[in-house]
């Protein structure tokens, strides 16, 4: 309340995660003025042969 | 129809998850008026690193 | 923490959606050993024309 | 925009998912007018033990 | 088993719904094998007000 | 990619939901480096009378 959910790829580190959560949940307190401990953050990670863009997987796609 | 989805920590066996699948269920049933068999409950579970509560993933957080 | 989505077809009471929410978070409790107070359920109602079964929109649907 | 999420149970091969995610966009795609490289798709996959219809987790049910 | 949930910016016509539910649910046939009535599809729209892309909220995105 | 999805009760102005999303993507740029048209922000509002904390709905509890 609120409650927020990011969707991303696989593999950011600990770290990444860290100081994601931290600066969104920032976000939220500053515009919405609610207590910063009632704000929850979870991360949903999505391998890339699960996860499609275009039609395609990430999987098959060329880096770039 | 109605469907359920449960986000929670990981960590639960698999008899808290049958248990508590069971009574999620018998509560729609009672308080909607639905069938039994039209009612799904998914449990998403979630790593320690990938959620935060106040800005602070519960991975960082004292015992408690 | 955990938190609860519950998605249904719009046209419940608000003594309907009180009483669900209270056995939910019962249920959740009594399996998971959380604080009451860190249960969360929101209720998704979703229109007629905006749900289907088996290819088939609800507002399309014979009673039955 | 549009964004699709579907929920299915573990163990598809990759074979499959691509084919899945092909499709589901060709028909956002023809019905909605959208640029293809606008849609997404994410699957989300859940475990027999995390998954339930009717009560009865997708784990304790007799195949068939 | 398997549940599509479609985000969509809100506006379209019941007629485009019918069709993109049909059509989403035969992509969901075709390629995992489950039976048609084991399908559900949710549209799940949202205002021009609530939704937002590089930062910048649709209603205030130029048309084109 | 990343789709940053958040719950909250209904009731808020254009500007602080403009405010908001604005801040919620730079958030994501500076922590997971990617490019500022790939995030995308969906709002989902709730009334107070389809959510609930600790059994009890919003609608249902008292100003404080």
């Amino acid at each position: 309340m609120p409650e927020l959910v990011v969707y991303l790829l696989e593999g950011r580190s600990v770290e990444h995660k860290r100081a994601l959560v931290k600066d969104l949940t920032s976000a939220v307190v500053k515009n919405l003025g609610v207590p910063q401990e009632s704000v929850t953050v979870s991360l949903v990670e999505t391998a890339r042969t699960d996860k499609a863009k275009g039609g395609v997987l990430f999987a098959d796609m060329k880096a770039g």
